[in-house]
């Protein structure tokens, strides 16, 4: 049998990494590295390093693939998604039958963690429902962009005994969001939070988390939104990407 | 100067423990542990254990601190959570005072995340205010039990590109969730996934997790609500104590 491990690695720096997730790394025989588009070099570089850091036998190697990229534009978000997926899967079933011998273990090292916007566990899943490759697989938690950010800004997440809501810069845009007083936005490639109708909501804003790079700004949206935009554009031409997320809380 | 740490350290498995807290709990003179009711025993236990475990130079001290209840039954929840807060608070002033010297450094150790439905962030954040005690300090991100509930399930949390909702028992309870396709619910002390309407809602339903006594179990509402009732009541019994998590999925 194979085995695939889905490692998250947490999120940029890399004492953030779970000695669950150490342990982990060590058993790989395989690493999948499957980033794409600019921020490619660095966050492979990135994983590259944390192999490097904590894995005591170097008998280990990669595999790089060309990640697939979701067709951007005037197209159904969730139909490129779907598309996005099913190439994807494709790429990941060639992996694992070619790349990966029987007795052998995969791992794929996901930043954050796993099961927060990453489409690792839902491709293997639909991998193993149609048949074309057996193997078992585990998943191992990291810790999230989301996690980095309330810790960087010393502030909890929820309000007393009131919720949270995770979700994406896309749907805070097209107003779909609840009215859960504390919403966390990630993957906002628009500046969404200009959007936001009270001027009054707090904002927790940060980017590239946990790395030297790292930038922290928080106040009233009418105070800070303005900083925010400008910092957030002048950091993704420095870099040419950029990761960042924020927390929104109402007033 | 005194310094405090805010240490996260997972949701039960002691390999739950990131890098970034095994070298803040070496840096730590002084814990503080809070813990109260029925788990008491054993999460201290727990907590000394990771302690034990982790730390090179055994030169740290433990104080243990009669930790306020909050006053249950027919109380407003809000107030006697207020209530709760500033006993809480007059005993961090006085553990911060009494029990910490200049220049020394105190722990805290929270199960899972210090940002996510834990007072510890809150009430050092208050402390600083009222001006009644000058610190520094600083929060290290854990792995929550919702977490380590989707990695044991393999699921992810979000589906694609939407929302999650992480909420509490209570709120369920009380209907006040949104119409997020993925709710995860923290803290049900009366089995509220019960009142959930549609029997078609999928749940991953998971108790004492990353620990010897995890016990996972999941399927439509229709077809295991009945069972997890059973378990959990049973699995309280045994050990006088439950810390369960779920999440549920809009069919």
């Amino acid at each position: 049998m194979k085995r695939l491990l889905v490692i998250g690695i947490g999120a940029g720096h890399p004492d953030y990494i779970t000695l669950q997730a150490v342990k982990a790394l060590n058993r790989v025989d395989v690493f999948f590295l499957m980033d794409k588009g600019q921020a490619k070099a660095s966050l492979i570089d990135l994983r590259r390093d944390i192999c490097e850091r904590y894995i005591t036998d170097p008998a280990y190697r990669f595999v790089e693939a060309h990640s697939p990229e979701r067709e951007r534009g005037d197209v159904d978000y969730n139909a490129s998604v779907d598309d996005l997926n099913r190439a994807k899967q494709a790429t990941f079933e060639r992996l694992i039958n070619e790349e990966l011998a029987d007795g052998q273990c995969g791992g794929f090292l996901v930043w954050g963690d796993p099961a927060l916007y990453d489409s690792t566990i839902r491709i293997l899943q639909a991998i193993l429902l149609s048949g074309r490759c057996a193997f078992e697989f585990e998943v191992i938690p990291g810790i999230t962009s989301v996690q980095a950010l309330a810790a960087q800004h010393k502030v909890p997440l929820n309000g007393i005994g009131r919720s949270v809501e995770i979700t994406t810069g896309r749907r805070l845009a097209a107003g779909q969001v609840s009215d859960a007083d504390s919403v966390v936005v990630m993957l906002d490639a628009q500046d969404a939070y200009r959007q936001v109708a009270d001027p009054q909501t707090e904002i927790f804003w940060g980017a590239y988390l946990g790395t030297p790079d790292e930038i922290l700004i928080s106040g009233r949206l009418q105070d800070v939104a303005d900083e925010i935009g400008r910092v957030r554009q002048a950091a993704r031409a420095e870099h040419g990407w950029i990761m960042d997320t924020y927390l929104l809380r109402k007033p």
